[in-house]
């Protein structure tokens, strides 16, 4: 099956943090590719995966990286498609590094970013279906449901609090 | 004609930051909706806002406000289309307050956050044209062309600034 | 026996940080509901509960979210009745993303905001339980004994760390 | 007139940015004292006007000071009435400095802190008021109808910009 | 003997960070009180020993707190001796709250800030002990025998380094 | 007369910040050489006047810089006097690079530091005549006057205000 | 003449910032390309000088940008030649983004980043003339003279200020 | 042999974070000393180290330290040779602080900072062996060589994680 989508990653110790990107879009079932592409060490492969995902018909890409994360940038430069940036911590600095470099983008060249680490993962994934399920309806539904099933869940969760507490209050 | 846009402010006085947005779009002949909701004063006009505009076929959100800036996070509670936030400067903080109540969104309700001001004010444009162009070849070479002229854009001002320092060289 | 406090956690996954909030509470024999509303997921059950809660009488929105914490925020468009905010540490962030999310509310839709995680749970049930003691004298009378406790555990603490370093000085 | 809520400012310098809070309060016919009172030049004076002030029948303390902003805090120290606190920018640090100290008071002495400058000088003045409305349904009213123009405001604003916008397109 | 520094921390739960400036005290032969007192719970005890420790000729008061640390700056306001401040980690802010709160106080009323936490708490000792050497030459003696041990431990531990360097490069 | 503190600046341009810091010392009459040297660019010089002020009976040194602030570490580094620091905004980052270079000395080198810019300036000088004080009761007198008028400053302003507000009332 | 060292910036509008880098060069007669080339508008561009400098014999690349200022990190993709990265301040976040953006490059990929902005880009210039001067006895003798000449302007300032302060004591 | 580059460590406890530093030298067959000097505790050690390695032919010095991190500055100030500042975490404000004390430098006095701890310490030893291939073949021939594994570990990495993700997509 053609990937709709590529998930891109900096560094292969990435690996962990992203893996809920490509477990959302597996859930969805939307193809991906799951890889590992540098924007400093492998400039000439990030080009050529780009080249090869669009003729595929790829049409969104997500980048992962974390400290002066350029990876999303350097995506951003090169295709016209959506790419969607995941910032993560990987120094001291709490992933404010990771995040200012992915947000800040000049003019023309648009990153949309999304939150830190695995959170972020995730929501890259939703926010790929939710693009994608601009033209398909069946994606469209699936995300609804899905969405149904987080309001069952914090309701359930909240009644579950509250009977816990109305029963043995602290 | 329909709006493929919607481009929400939080407060009128956020108008100047946000004209460039209104511009780009302008500049690519999409249709689009530039009005003022806020999150917090008025939820019943964002919530029926998002149903009037998706049912004209509106495609994009895009969603610029200062401080304690949720409503990008409002309007991605209450739709699946792709919500685009534009964090803004109003505060003393530097415009971080913004950023970060924008882009740290909890799993499954995305906000495609780009750069502050101005600037993201632009970019949110152009990634909401990349998102139609997906489907929309004329709007993809739009596209390819505005970045041509950035293109030749720095060309002639790095031969203009190279000229005036080889002349008369500091 | 009517709530006359309500506490909104974001997630079940704060439970463990807001339970000091709730314990506080019930300690000054406060009628309270601890539960689960997401401002994102479950925007119905924060309107249904903020309406429930004020038919009974509830006097007080405690609010307590992580990372974009729009929760306070959220719940403060819909009641004028006080609300009182706890940003939570849920990133790498070190909780600035949500006490900034929390704090910088725009003019009109105030959001006591305290302190970040278990402490500020614990202050948040304290501003409650001042504001409730405005009208009610045997409230204000616990807590002034409440402070004189804590006063008392300075002053033993201090006398404790006096003998101990002056029998055994380092 | 009794005074029943109190603005104290850490000096005279803080006088411009905390006027919109008196304005407010008096908007809204809350008799108020609004006047300089400084932890650490003036701790006496800061002991004997709460004192004055709760034998008037004072039920808030509004405190708004700059830098180590401690006069929040210390008036929490001594009142079990509630203590709203603005932080005030009067560094290079863009007020993170005073909204710190204000924010992270230790248990059992809250500060409901509200948002820098004058943003957050009115919203003391809601909070406050909206902590009055709880017995008093005369001002619940009152904040009610202020709410109401707040959303007149944005419908209009928001029209105006949609109708120059589809007149005069960017 | 009579005390001529005191250490004043906030809580019990600081004894640990703090004691490292107990025993520098101590290694240089300086008596010391070493006490909780909480400028929020306890101003009096904080006013009471203040006046104590002066009528007993105390000369330096270091005071250590974390979040909106106020116990230097309260100190400050009721003593003309020097104040120094130990902003301690208590929150997960990094220090940067009780570091700000302690740093920047109003003209009049210095607090002579050193690091955080436990390198703070040393250097804490080291400044009471230089200002009392100002009077005091045996006491400068000692600091200047101190300084000569870190020479020396530094060039030892440079010469281990290099001679394991060479024998066994990396 | 002999100079009994110094102040360093790092560079010319910080003379109008650190102007206010001679003028306490000045009100106080105490006698202060005022003079530039920098750490990077004189590192002799700072050694030599150090050595010359000493000789002289120098007690307090006030080391002020922006940017990467070395300057009172390197005056630390060379006298077991007390060094104060003060920390001036001289970039676009707020003065945070000068506060964190001033105030995170390693243990056994402390540098006191106060707040940034020219509130500051003035706590170094208050800082410096506290610890004079401590062998000079007429200094100490001088401190308690200056806290005096100090107090009924604010006292005047705060009547000064409140009758401003009870006559026009905002 | 072959140019030694060139400088990059990625924005016309950087000019005025990075002259003084230009102008620091020429003072020292080092041959230097001044010119505009945008990581993401003109990867060609960059990649194209880069070769052709290379062929030239330049030596040193200094890039300048703000924001998410990749051009730094992508240079050093493409060279193994020094690069120096001056961030530059062009939001509102005071210059943290570019300088995270420059700074934090993953292993193998350094940039030696140095101050922002206009004081950067002048120790960008020294820091290549000290590379320069390694091969090169009479540029380290220029450099010693430049250093020499700073030396005398700060023996010269001090003098002049102490002398005013002296006649004119503050 | 004679060292062409040194490693100066603030202190001991650095050690573990700077070996990476000396093992990237020693695999490109760098001879270098590794040594500790304290820019505070022994600045004259500091000074006599400079010299000697000056003198053996040292081209570049790579400085490491945390907190108020002015080693790096402190050989910049002694030495026209080129200086490498590696950051390092020491306290709980996540290497912001050893950052900007590390970067922020006065203009003549560079300091190439790289990014923090171990990642840097691998950078530093990256960029001095960059600025010696400026002059030397064989170690620009090495650089090469191991920017070529690194592109080949990518590659392999990537198709790694692509073929885990195709035989078993999560």
């Amino acid at each position: 099956m053609k990937n709709k989508v590529a998930i891109f990653i900096g560094s292969i110790s990435d690996e962990e943090k992203m893996s809920p990107c490509s477990e959302v879009l597996s859930s969805l079932g939307i193809p991906h590719l799951f890889t590992v592409a540098s924007a400093h060490r492998t400039p000439e492969r990030v080009q050529r995966l780009i080249k090869e995902l669009e003729e595929q018909g790829c049409k969104v890409f997500i980048c992962a990286a974390g400290m002066a994360a350029h990876l999303a940038g350097a995506v951003a430069a090169k295709t016209i498609r959506p790419v969607i940036g995941v910032p993560l911590t990987a120094s001291a600095l709490g992933g404010m590094d990771a995040l200012l470099a992915t947000v800040q983008m000049p003019p023309g060249f648009p990153v949309g970013t999304v939150a830190l680490d695995s959170g972020g993962a995730r929501n890259a994934a939703w926010l790929a279906a939710q693009i994608l399920a601009l033209e398909d309806q069946e994606m469209a539904q699936k995300i609804r449901q899905a969405r149904q099933k987080m309001i069952e869940g914090v309701e359930k969760a909240g009644a579950d609090l509250e009977s816990r507490f109305s029963k043995n209050p602290s």
